[in-house]
C-alpha cells in the first residue's frame, strides 16, 4: 500500500474556501469556539495519528486478518496498540456530549477525522466507527442511568460499541427478525437470537463491548412495528459502573470475507443475554435510524477514503513507471520511455479518481453541515430544513459515492496494469476493502429506492425542490462570473433537468409502482453526478477567485479549474445515458417470467 | 462457488441457430467431416468433463492457492489429477495439427471448449490454455525438429507451455527488454534474463514445461526490432526427446495476488539456460503475435466466463432469497417475504448479466470463426477479409468483454447483498479472478489504442468499413421482419453513428494525436456495445424464427426475444454518453501539468 500522506490541503481548501465553515459553526450554539485555528489544528494532529500510526497498519491488517478461537478474537498485530493511543489522545470524545465526557464539538469535525482514519486505514477505523453509532444512539435515546454507565465509557473510548440488526434470513427485510426479548422482573430483559454481520462484534481492543441490539418482545405486532431495541454488555457492569459478570452473548465464528480484513465481521449469540430497553417497546426501529443515518454518512465517506487512496498510490506510479513514448513525440527523451502519466487515458484514470476524490470529499463535508445543522441548529425551521436535505442527501452520499469510490479504487489497479494485481501494491487490497461499501448499511438499490420513492416522489418532490432552489440560487449569483460560466451555464441545464426527469418519473410511479424501482439507481445515480457538479462548481468559484486575485503561486487553484472541467466534460456526460435508460420504462426488466430467466 | 452447469442449449443455440456453423465448417477443408452431431457430443462431453472434474476444483484452487518451495510449485489438491484425466481424455489434441497427434478440428471448437472449463475453474484453464498459445507458435513458426520434438509433446498433453514476455520494468513496452541470448557453437544459444508474471510458469502437473521466451541477441538493433524468440525447455530432451538434463531455468517466487490463486504466477530466471530460436533473429515479435492473438480471443473468453458464472450464482439466489414485498403487492402471499427477484433492480443485475454473458458468447464465437477462416479458408481472399475482421473485432471482444465481464461478476456479489462478500457464496472469488482479465493480454488501454490506432484509422477506417458493411447488410436483410423491427432499425442507426463518429475522431486525430488517446477507451466501448447490438439482433433474429413457429413450448426463445429488448433499451443507451466524452477533445485530459494533479 501506498504511504498514505493526509490531503490537509485539500480538506482546509473546502472548509475555509468552498463551504466557509467558520461562518457555519458562527451559527451553531456554542460553535463560536470552533475557531478555523481550533479545525485545522485537529485536521494536522489527526493526520499525524492516521500517517504514522495506523497507515502503516493497513497492510498488516489484511494479510493477518482477525483470528478466531473458542469465541475469543484477536485483531492482528498493532490494532490494540493504535487503539490505545487514538483513546490516550481523547480522540473518542471529539464530538460528542461534555455532560459524558465529550469535547462537544461539532459531527462535522468527527466526519473530517473518519475520513482521515478511514483513509489510512479503513478495517481499523471501523472499530472507533462503530462505537460511535453506538454513542449516537444512547445520547438520543438512552436513559440517564444507561448515559451515566455506558455512555461516559463509550466517549472516553475504555469501551467499544456495535450495531446487532442482521439475521441470517434478515437483512433488509427487519420486520422477519426472529430474536426474541423476554422481559425480567427487574425491568431487564433476557436476548436470545443470532446475529450476523456483526462489525467490531468481538475483539481484544477495549474492556467491554456494548452491544445494540434489535429483538422482538413477546406478543410484538408482525413486522418491523414489533421490534424493540436493547443494549446488552459484554460485561455486565457493577455498582460502580466497573466490569463485573460475562453476559450471555458470544462471538460463534467469524467470516472469511473478500476484504476488510483487519476488522472482525461476527456472528453473535445471545443465549439469553441480560439487555436493557433503549426507548420504548415496539418503537425499536425508529431508534435505530439514529445510528443507521450516521453510519450511512460514515459509509459514504468510504468511497472518498478509497478514491484518495487509489489516486495516490496510482499517481505515484504514473509518474514513475516508464512505459511507451507519448503519441505527440518523447517526453522523456534522456530516459528509455516516457513516463506513463503522458498517456491520455492513464490521465483519464487518474483524473477520474481525483474528481471523484475531491468531489466526494466537498459533498461529504456538505452533508456534515447538514449533519450540524439539523441536531443543533437555533431555529426549528432551520433544524427542519437542514433535515430534509439531509434526507436527501443521504442516500446520495452513501450509493453514490461508494459506486464512484470502487470504480476509483479500480482504476488504482488499473493505472497499475498487471502490477496492480499483485498485493505488495496494495491497489488490490483498496479494491477488495472497497467492495463491501456498496452493500453494507443498506445496499445501492436499497438506498436509491429510498431517494426516490421516500425521499422525492412521498414529499411530492418537496425535498428536490428545496435543494434544486438552492443550486438555482448559486447559479444565479455567479451568472456574470466570467471564470467559471461553463460549469455554472451547464450546471444550471442539468438542475432543470433534475427537476423535469423526475416529473417524468412520478408520472409512471402513478401508473405503476414498478417504475420506481426501474427507475432507481439510475435516478440516483443520475442525482449523485448533478450533486456533484454542484458542489464542483462551488470549488471552481472559489478557485477562480484566488486565481483572478493572482494568488496561486503553486498552480493549486488552477489545478482545481481544470479538475472541474475534467468533471463536467468528461464525467458529467454520464446522465445522458442514465436518463435514457431511466425513462425507458420497467417492461424490460418485468415482462419476462422468473422461470425463463434461465431455460435448459 | 455455485455449482457450475454448462449452459449447453445456449451454446447450441449460438452455434446452430445462430451463426450456423455447420455450414461454416462445410467451408472449411477437411470441415465436411465437422458434423454438428460431432460438435453437440463434444460440448456434452466437455460439459461433464467441467462440471464433475474441474468445476469442484475451483474454490480449493483459491483457498489453497499454489505453494512455493525451494524451486519447486505444488499447484492444489486435485488439479494436477485432473489434468492427467483432461489429458487421457484427448483434450489437449482437439484443435492441432493430425501430423503431430492432434485431432484436426477447427480453432472454433477449441474456443467452444475453453469457455467450458474456463468457466468451471478459470485458474486450473490457464495451464492447458497457455500450453494452447505455445502450440500455436511452434506450429506455425517452429522448425521440424522443434515440432517433432516438443509440438507432439504439448500436443499430447505430456508437457505444458508456456510464453515469457514481461520483465519488472517492461511490460507492454516490450523494446526495453534486458533478457538476452548469446548464440553456441551448435546452434543453440544461452538465455540469460528474469521474467515475470509467468502464468503457468512452474508447476507439477506435467513432466515438462515449454517456454517460449522473447530475448535480444548480441548487437541486436534498438527497440521492438531486435527481439528475438526461443524456445526453452524445463528439462532438455536426450535424442529420443524425453526427457533429459535440467537447463537453467528456475521459479525464484510466485506473486501473491488478488484472484486466480490456483494458477502460479511466477518470476523465472533464466540463467544461461539453453534456448532454441523460433522464426528469424530479430523477428520474435511477429512470430509472438500469434501466440498473442490467440492470447486475446482467448481472454476474451474469460469476460464470458465470469458473467455466466455470476449470472448462474445470483439467479439462484434471487430466486430463494425472500427478503421485503413487490412494489407492486405480494407475489409470495404464502411465505413471509417475496424472493428478490421480483425487484427491479435486482432484475436489471442479472438482466446485465445475463445480455452479456449471452451476448458475449455470440461475440466470441462469432470472432472464433473469423479464426478458422483466416487461418484456413480455401480462398486468400477470403483469408484476408477475415483476418482483417478478426484484427478489428479481437481488442474488441478482448478489452470490452472482460470489462463487462468484471462489471457482470460485481453485479452477482451485488444480488447477494452482504453474503456476497463473504467467501463461502463464490461471488467474491468470481470478482478476484474476472479483475486480471483487463490487465493481462494488453490492459484495456492497449486495446484501445490498437483499435482505435492501428485497426481502424492506421487503414483508414477500411477494417471498421468491413464490419459496417456485414451489419447493413444484415440489417437490409431483415429490415421487414416484423417482429425484431425496433432492433434491426436501432441496429442501423447506431452503425451510421459508428462510422460518422469514426470520421470525427480522426480528423480530430489529423490535426493532434493525443485525440487518439482521448478517444481511444471510450470508441472500444462504444464499439463493443454496438457490436454486440449487432449479435443480439442476429439472435433475436433467430429466435422470433421459432416464435413465428410456434417452436418455442419452454419459451427459451421469448426469453431470448426479451433479453434482446432489455439490451436495447437498458444497456445500449450507454452509447450516448460515450459518443459525448470521445469527442470531448484532449485538453481536458492533456492540459494539467503532470507536478498538479496534487499540490501539497
Amino acid at each position: 500500500m501506498p504511504d498514505y500522506k493526509a490531503p490537509q490541503k485539500e480538506m482546509k481548501f473546502v472548509l475555509n474556501e468552498v463551504l466557509d465553515f467558520e461562518s457555519h459553526y458562527q451559527t451553531l450554539p456554542g460553535g463560536d469556539e470552533v475557531t478555523m485555528e481550533l479545525v485545522e489544528t485537529i485536521i494536522e494532529e489527526g493526520a499525524k495519528f492516521s500517517e504514522r500510526v495506523i497507515a502503516p497498519l493497513n497492510r498488516i491488517g489484511d494479510e493477518q486478518g482477525c483470528t478466531f478461537d473458542n469465541g475469543v478474537v484477536t485483531t492482528p498485530d498493532g490494532f490494540k496498540e493504535a487503539y490505545a493511543q487514538y483513546v490516550e489522545a481523547g480522540w473518542p470524545s471529539l464530538s460528542h456530549n461534555p455532560e459524558y465526557g465529550g469535547q462537544g464539538l461539532p459531527e462535522s469535525l468527527g466526519i473530517v477525522m473518519s475520513e482521515l482514519i478511514g483513509t489510512a486505514n479503513w478495517s481499523w477505523s471501523m472499530y472507533p466507527g462503530l462505537s460511535h453509532g453506538a454513542m449516537a444512539t444512547l445520547e438520543e435515546h438512552g436513559t440517564q442511568s444507561q448515559k451515566d454507565t455506558y455512555l461516559t465509557k463509550l466517549i472516553s473510548g475504555e469501551w467499544t460499541g456495535t450495531m446487532c440488526l442482521t439475521e441470517s434470513h434478515c437483512g433488509t427485510d427487519l420486520g422477519m427478525m426472529r430474536s426474541r426479548a423476554e422481559p425480567n422482573d427487574d425491568g431487564s430483559y433476557n436476548i436470545t437470537g443470532t446475529k450476523i454481520f456483526i462489525s467490531a462484534g468481538e475483539h481484544d481492543m477495549a474492556g467491554n463491548i456494548v452491544h445494540i441490539v434489535l429483538a422482538k418482545l413477546p406478543d410484538a405486532p408482525e413486522g418491523t412495528k414489533g421490534i424493540s431495541l436493547f443494549l446488552v454488555p459484554k460485561f455486565l457492569p457493577d455498582a460502580n459502573g466497573e466490569i463485573s459478570d460475562r453476559n450471555g452473548v458470544n462471538c460463534g465464528s467469524i467470516e472469511h470475507k473478500m476484504g476488510i480484513h483487519g476488522n472482525a465481521t461476527c456472528v453473535l449469540n445471545f443465549d439469553g443475554a441480560k439487555g436493557f430497553l433503549i426507548g420504548q417497546e415496539n418503537r425499536g426501529l425508529n431508534c435505530m435510524f439514529t445510528f443507521m443515518n450516521a453510519a450511512r454518512v460514515g459509509t459514504a465517506i468510504q468511497g472518498v477514503a478509497h478514491a484518495e487512496l487509489g489516486f495516490q498510490g496510482s499517481l505515484a506510479y504514473a509518474k514513475d513507471r516508464l512505459q511507451m513514448r507519448s503519441l505527440t513525440g518523447k517526453k522523456n527523451p534522456d530516459g528509455p520511455a516516457d513516463p506513463i502519466i503522458v498517456h491520455p487515458e492513464v490521465r483519464k484514470l487518474l483524473l477520474t479518481q481525483k474528481a471523484f476524490a475531491e468531489g466526494g470529499r466537498a459533498l461529504v463535508y456538505y452533508t456534515a453541515m447538514m449533519v450540524d445543522k439539523a441536531a443543533k441548529a437555533d431555529d426549528e425551521k432551520e433544524r427542519e430544513e437542514a433535515d430534509t436535505l439531509l434526507g436527501l442527501l443521504t442516500p446520495i452520499a452513501k450509493a453514490f459515492l461508494t459506486e464512484v469510490g470502487f470504480e476509483s479504487a479500480n482504476h488504482g489497479v488499473q493505472v497499475f496494469g498487471g502490477h496492480g494485481y499483485i498485493a505488495e501494491w496494495g491497489m488490490e487490497q483498496n479494491v477488495r476493502d472497497s467492495r463491501i461499501s456498496t452493500l453494507y448499511e443498506g445496499t445501492t438499490q436499497i438506498q436509491a429506492l429510498d431517494l426516490l420513492g421516500r425521499k422525492v416522489l412521498m414529499t411530492q418532490g418537496d425535498s428536490l425542490r428545496k435543494f434544486t432552489k438552492i443550486i438555482h440560487k448559486f447559479c444565479k449569483e455567479n451568472k456574470s462570473n466570467k471564470g467559471v460560466k461553463p460549469f455554472v451555464s451547464k450546471l444550471s441545464d442539468m438542475n432543470s433537468e433534475w427537476g423535469s426527469i423526475t416529473m417524468k418519473v412520478g408520472m409512471k410511479a402513478m401508473k405503476n409502482r414498478d417504475q420506481v424501482g426501474a427507475a432507481s439507481v439510475d435516478y440516483l445515480m443520475y442525482s449523485g453526478y448533478v450533486t456533484l457538479a454542484y458542489l464542483w462548481a462551488r470549488m471552481a468559484v472559489a478557485a477562480q477567485l484566488k486565481v483572478d486575485a493572482g494568488q496561486d503561486p503553486e498552480g493549486f487553484y488552477k489545478a482545481k479549474l481544470m479538475t472541474a472541467t475534467f468533471y463536467f466534460e468528461r464525467i458529467l456526460p454520464r446522465t445522458s445515458s442514465l436518463v435514457e435508460t431511466m425513462l425507458s420504462g420497467s417492461d424490460n426488466l418485468m415482462a419476462l417470467d422468473a422461470e425463463l430467466f434461465s431455460v435448459e
